[in-house]
């Protein structure tokens, strides 16, 4: 066990090393930061038994801790964690880099050339839990955008962790970048995280990623930027005059695909005019399917024998095979139903409607919003970011799923010949 | 006096208030927006006798209290004052509406149309010092880019504030929109901030506007996302082989024409061979206006008889005819300098050289970095933002001057025709 004060010191010295290898990663050519990147593919597959071997230790401690299974199997790096790895890098490699790019350029009257040029956040500090791949994920997404990035995983993966970072500062080493452009905090104590939040004067953006406990606590310590994803409690609105084998088709796969994620439906909001034809014939698949509904007083009326929801349901977050049901009488109260329960991450509509098609997309304030298709789709990769680093339900700076492009920001660059302010 | 409970159940109500306002105001269109701004101009130009009568209130009250007569002036609405509201509001009504724009759009392999939709913020809350004028700028850019905003001004400025209170809400009563869209703080009391800090449930972004102590409390108490403005201790380049006339023009400009203000030179970076002929020309003129130099070894030994920099010296903000003046043997050492005390605001390089012209732009981590013109552009106006709520020091979210644009965010909207995920 480190005491306070030493961890405090050392993170300290990490974070304004993280600091001074910005300045060279931020301004180094994509070419070579995606060496590093498919340099970092080439030792994980070369090393891959030792990273397990490591893993194995991770394993070890928690099987004796009585870890769930489901804990443990997050934690296994296995052959294909590996091959995922390598391929999350490869594709990240593959991305254009935003560094650089010009967004917008105009021409002032008294001649200035003013232009946006997209640059690096510079130091990003990552807190996560359990799965060790996103240490490798998060670690090629922050070079590709040049930052530098402080990685502090669960404790649980604190053995594996460590050896990605081995095989990481190889391949900086190897490419001739800094090493300490990727650090991952050498503490299992929670101290150190506490540590992290206090680095303002060195770090621009902490991203917590885990569960809701875990983010409270870092947007109530950190005195850093945070980029925050809470809850998804995502909604299908099935309209009016909607198609309803596409209704089905949509909100079978919104709640049963995979039902433990955030982008999974959690309330379906039905039109009255709907409910005779499409209620029954819904209901019947999503039993077919395991899911156990839950119903507004029309939707018990109809749908007799399932159960009557309460007040706890309507904001809840299942992330399992269970489903809040109610009926609307209208567009305005299922947008009404969504301002006040939705957590502004993603919902959508089955309409055949131009105008309520519209509406819904401008006035349902979720990060994604879509008309016709499955929540399921509010993903960086799905939506074509590449990849991502997470999903904000905050607003500022990035809402919905962050990119590469999410990890950089603007400043502006200008162009005179002489010009003076008057 | 009210007391500190009172005080947060009134905050709280009113930030509610502003949400539900935030529907509203979000959804309605461009031309309703701008009859509101041009209402409020009509009424402050109707009213004017009455604002003045308010303000006078203030006044007294300061005077009684022995404000400095700089304060005193800043707190005077005179008619050149309402000018510059009535004139302010309707530069604002004549900018394009961000909202519901889309800024990227892309077609997915399964068909899915993506698209960034711009969205208003929600509720921006405003914290600043005594210039009533600010109550009509920053409400006329968060009504234009359809947010709600809880405006918090000086405790000198109460009076005056709650009469431009009373004449926006009767300008939004007018044209039909919600009067909780701009809501004023009606307490003088400081607890009054902290209970506003403290509502992340219904406001999205804090911005303080004011000196650093005010920036700093607001940052360390605030629950809220803060965009903050720090100091700018900004920095002239002058490189080798620059034309020394458009230096000096350039380096006079930046230090003299309004020394009070953020985008001032601070610093003046000189070039080893630029020093026998540039230097002693460039004292003589700063001399003539009045400004201090405290120079670098180098420099006291070419201008006999300058104060000598200390270490206190390289860091400081003047605000003041006072400059810091450093010899560089290169533009790395500029750079590096830069790097070292600059305070991510404003830089400019004099040069003629195009590599180092596109090296200094891309590796000065600023949030205006220009080339060959003064620092002074840095301003919203300056630069065609058309109007400004400040300029942002910190990277996330928006870096350098904000205008209507920084006061949204973009939404993900999708088009589908029934896809969903395999």
């Amino acid at each position: 066990m480190e005491n306070t004060e030493s961890i405090d010191v050392t993170i300290r010295e990490m974070a304004e090393a993280a600091r001074n290898a910005a300045r060279i990663i931020g301004r180094c050519a994509a070419d070579q930061k995606n060496a590093v990147l498919l340099e970092i593919a080439a030792q994980i597959r070369q090393d891959a038994a030792y990273i397990q071997q490591e893993n194995e230790k991770d394993l070890a401690r928690a099987k004796a801790a009585g870890l769930s299974s489901a804990m443990i199997d997050r934690l296994s790096v296995t052959e294909s964690t590996i091959q995922s790895m390598i391929a999350g890098l490869q594709e990240v490699a593959r991305l254009s880099d935003p560094v650089g790019t010009l967004s917008q350029t105009w021409i002032r009257p008294n001649g200035l050339q003013v232009s946006r040029m997209r640059i690096p956040l510079g130091v990003i500090g990552i807190i996560y839990e359990s799965r060790p791949n996103v240490t490798i994920d998060t670690a090629g997404l922050c070079l590709k955008a040049g930052n530098s990035v402080i990685l502090r995983g669960g404790s649980e993966a604190f053995e594996s962790n460590k050896a990605l970072a081995t095989i990481i500062h190889r391949a900086l080493h190897k490419v001739g970048l800094p090493e300490h452009a990727v650090q991952v905090v050498p503490f299992r104590e929670r101290a150190a995280v506490r540590a992290l939040l206090k680095q303002e004067e060195f770090i621009d953006l902490i991203i917590p990623r885990g569960g809701e406990g875990l983010i409270r606590f870092v947007v109530e310590t950190s005195k850093i930027p945070v980029l925050k994803h809470y809850k998804g409690v995502c909604h299908v609105y099935v309209d009016a005059g909607a198609d309803l084998e596409m209704a089905e088709r949509i909100c079978l796969n919104a709640k049963v695909q995979r039902p433990g994620v955030c982008n999974a439906m959690e309330t379906l909001l039905v039109h009255r005019s709907q409910v005779p034809e499409f209620l029954p014939a819904m209901a019947k698949r999503f039993s077919e399917a395991g899911v156990e509904i839950r119903g507004c007083e029309e939707t018990c009326r109809i749908l007799p024998g399932i159960v009557m929801a309460t007040d706890a349901d309507w904001p809840a977050e299942y992330l399992d095979l269970v489903l809040a049901v109610k009926v609307v009488e209208s567009m305005d109260d299922a947008i009404a139903h969504i301002a006040q329960y939705s957590s502004n991450h993603t919902e959508a509509i089955v309409t055949r409607d131009y105008d309520r098609a519209q509406r819904f997309l401008r006035e349902v304030d979720s990060s994604v919003v879509l008309v016709n298709a499955s929540t399921r789709f509010n993903d960086g990769g799905q939506l074509g970011l590449g990849a991502e680093i997470g999903i904000s339900t905050s607003k500022l700076h990035a809402f919905g799923p962050m990119g590469v492009e999410e990890l950089t920001t603007t400043k502006f660059v200008v162009l005179g010949n002489g010009q003076i302010r008057e």
